[in-house]
């Protein structure tokens, strides 16, 4: 299991010349809107990365086969930032965001599909940047419905689990012809819904440009705007409306849509996980309703469900749009936007957070030591779909969520040092690990993240990307268990 | 496993016996400072006791030996409850906290060690009722070491794990000679410590009166003080270290001291879980002395040392005395006591949180996942004290942590009803979970809890007795599985 330079820098090369191409939709927009100093800024951006791609990729031969497990890692791992600093440079070439950890910030926050934003006037961006700022979100979606294809499974949790029977094991190690049309089928699944979602906000008075920012925002679970008061910029209930239904699409596990689409759309239906996320939408959507009325800050039912089960499915599917500054809403209806906070979106889709499905499984085995605790000597499995969960899949779950909370505590703990209070830093950090992006108190929904300092901004980006890969696939890096893996 | 009423009855009436003898030092300490009324009120409660006591004792025969799991747990919590009924009477019939669900929050309180006050004067109250409140702490603590001998094994989790070799099994299935011998001698343990503290602080210029309330609250972990002021009353380094020595040693596994009585002082300094207790303290206390010291909060090293290291074990072993208003300190050290508050001390010790030893498990835990996705076909262990843990320890851990998160964010979204800010309610139910007290915010050391609604208040009674008794004990009598035992 050596890690093989050649085969990482061959792969590094490939990616920027892909980083390079997802960059010439941004040009079009620079030429059209006839922003030059934009459209000199990717040109630049785009020529350095074809020329140290190439440079990477000659001479070297490209074994797919041998791919390894560490190899892995590293490379989904250097994607991420690699793609973060080449795609912050047309905003600092171009002048729109100068300062260089701001832009970086900005572009983890972007192919993170975060949406955490560090600017105070979205609005005063060139056409080109914000187009680029949120395309970011849509190759960053795309990507982690590969990765979740890919990787998720050696986590130990994924749509595998599922969908095992069905789709058995397309992993990094055995990146088969079959994974090639799994991948290709989940890419044209997520083309198809891009599509539809701007045909129906076009539909909803939207220009082309405004339906394009916010189908990327929406189907890669983002949530840049190109709007400084985000989607309560747009007075229509049916343009929400579009944009929940949507949200809750892309934070949907996207094999469920694969398989639908060969034995009925029933498979969704009869899905745990999809159940339980949408009861939960439901449900705390419910709670938020009934609060905003009680409390009068609403008095129209119909307004109170449509800004309740926006910012649910917002925060859920870890999109981060706002209709609603809900953090002027009641302590309860802000409490449960918190827990949703933790919970986020269905695994193998674009959404964050720890997952609908760990958050089954750990509800499930609380229960199961109920159970325990008066059956002594039973042993009782923890079932998923009807079928028992291995143990060490229940223990993946386990490390999982210790990880999570060891990251959101370590994390908070470090960019306190920048002496905002409490409830700033923790859902700051909250909803960057989600990739959500707006928070509570200085980062609520209409504040953003331009406070931090340098250092607090770099561990944000940080537990982006971090968040963004499940975590392990990022901490395994530094782990002494990576370095030696003859370790015991 | 059916439910044996009658013996129920015979240990409750058994449990209101010992109730009134707690009470009879209160009755003396009212009589020796003249407070009649006072006088009365115990008088009126013991007498109620010991009347219900003994006709429920009436006609009973008692068999220890076929008492079984489920009537284990209805005992446990219905003794907390039970005392907390009975304890809160002398309050209410004195006219010393009149309202009714104050009293009993005052009294949960203070059997579970939990130190949270709605007095805002605490001074006011009669010196009977202020010794009754401080030695509530100190019968909770005693009170939750036998518990945590009978019954945390069964939770899988204990001084048993350490010691398994040494003190095989005393559960409550087998409350054998050998069992009552271990509580007597962890009693006379209990004893030994609280004596040595008494004198120890009056030497520390303290008079008795002071030196037993404040012995009550440390021993027991508790943190009620006789003072509005709290430690900080006593302007004393002397007094300030000796409280905080008894913290650290009250929040240390007692069944560390009865081996190390058998097998040398080395046993403590070998177990895994003290030497993480201890590092913990000393590297939070270092951290926040440093935060302390470079932000101009303190110039002097050896005050901010003391500080730093009072509230660091004040908070970790769950005490929750206070010497400064760590509220106003920097977010950074804030967030380190915010962390200490989730963590908590020893197993089997009178500390409350969900224990050292949970998290150095969940920590070891996050490693194995490193080391596993690295060595796929490996199987490792996770170990304590050089012994691998098995499966349904670990499992039950896991369920543990998952079932305090739970607790938690329900009971922080409970609270929220009143509109109190995110981070009073959750710090609130931090703190009365792991039997802390003060939290931040609105409930910060300096603070209390008489702002809160009589909903809330119950809500957080609750938390503090089921958080005493690790949560399962509590939870599972209302779970299916314990109305129906047979089911799958």
């Amino acid at each position: 299991m050596s890690i093989n330079k050649k085969r990482i820098i061959y792969l590094l090369g490939a990616l920027l010349i892909v980083i390079s191409l997802t960059m010439t939709p941004s040009l079009l927009v620079a030429l059209i809107y006839k922003e030059y100093k934009c459209a000199k800024a990717f040109i630049f951006t785009i020529s350095l990365c074809l020329l140290i791609g190439i440079a990477f990729k000659r001479n070297h031969k490209f074994e797919f086969s041998k791919f390894n497990n560490r190899e892995g890692y590293l490379i989904v791992t250097l994607c991420w930032f690699l793609s973060s600093i080449f795609g912050c440079l047309p905003f600092i070439i171009s002048g729109s965001i100068p300062n260089i950890i701001d832009a970086f910030f900005e572009t983890c926050s972007g192919f993170s599909t975060t949406g955490a934003s560090i600017l105070t006037d979205i609005e005063a961006l060139p056409m080109s940047m914000l187009f680029w700022r949120s395309f970011t979100h849509w190759v960053g979606g795309m990507g982690i419905i590969v990765f979740a294809m890919a990787f998720l499974p050696k986590l130990g949790i994924s749509g595998q689990l599922i969908a095992s029977a069905e789709t058995p094991g397309p992993t990094l190690d055995k990146l088969t012809p079959r994974f090639s049309d799994t991948a290709k089928n989940l890419y044209l699944i997520y083309l198809f819904i891009s599509i539809l979602e701007v045909l129906l906000l076009l539909l909803g008075g939207l220009n082309l440009f405004d339906a394009l920012i916010h189908t990327f925002g929406t189907v890669g679970t983002g949530g840049f705007s190109n709007h400084n008061a985000s989607v309560a910029y747009y007075d229509s209930d049916f343009v929400h409306w579009i944009i929940i239904i949507f949200m809750i699409i892309s934070g949907t596990n996207f094999n469920l849509y694969y398989l639908s689409l060969k034995k009925g759309l029933n498979t969704i239906f009869k899905d745990e996980e999809f159940k339980f996320y949408i009861s939960t939408i439901t449900l705390f959507a419910f709670f938020i309703t009934l609060c905003l009325l009680l409390n009068g800050k609403e008095n129209n039912f119909f307004t109170a469900l449509t800004k309740a089960t926006f910012q649910v499915s917002s925060i859920v599917t870890a999109t981060g749009f706002a209709t609603d500054d809900f953090d002027i809403w009641p302590t309860f209806a802000k409490m449960l936007i918190f827990i949703l906070m933790f919970m986020g979106a269905s695994s193998s889709s674009t959404g964050g957070g720890v997952k609908m499905i760990r958050i089954l499984v750990a509800l499930k085995l609380i229960f199961r030591g109920f159970s325990l605790k008066t059956h002594n000597t039973r042993i009782i499995s923890v079932k998923i779909n009807k079928k028992a969960l291995p143990s060490d899949t229940i223990s993946n779950i386990a490390n999982f969520i210790f990880l999570y909370i060891a990251t959101v505590l370590l994390a908070t703990f470090l960019i306190s040092v920048d002496n905002f209070d409490i409830l700033t830093n923790l859902s700051s950090v909250a909803a960057c690990i989600a990739n959500i992006g707006p928070g509570f108190s200085l980062v609520g929904p209409t504040m953003n993240y331009s406070m931090f300092s340098g250092f607090s901004k770099i561990i944000l980006s940080i537990v982006m990307i971090a968040g963004r890969l499940e975590l392990f696939t990022f901490f395994i890096l530094f782990s002494r268990y990576y370095r030696d893996p003859n370790r015991a």
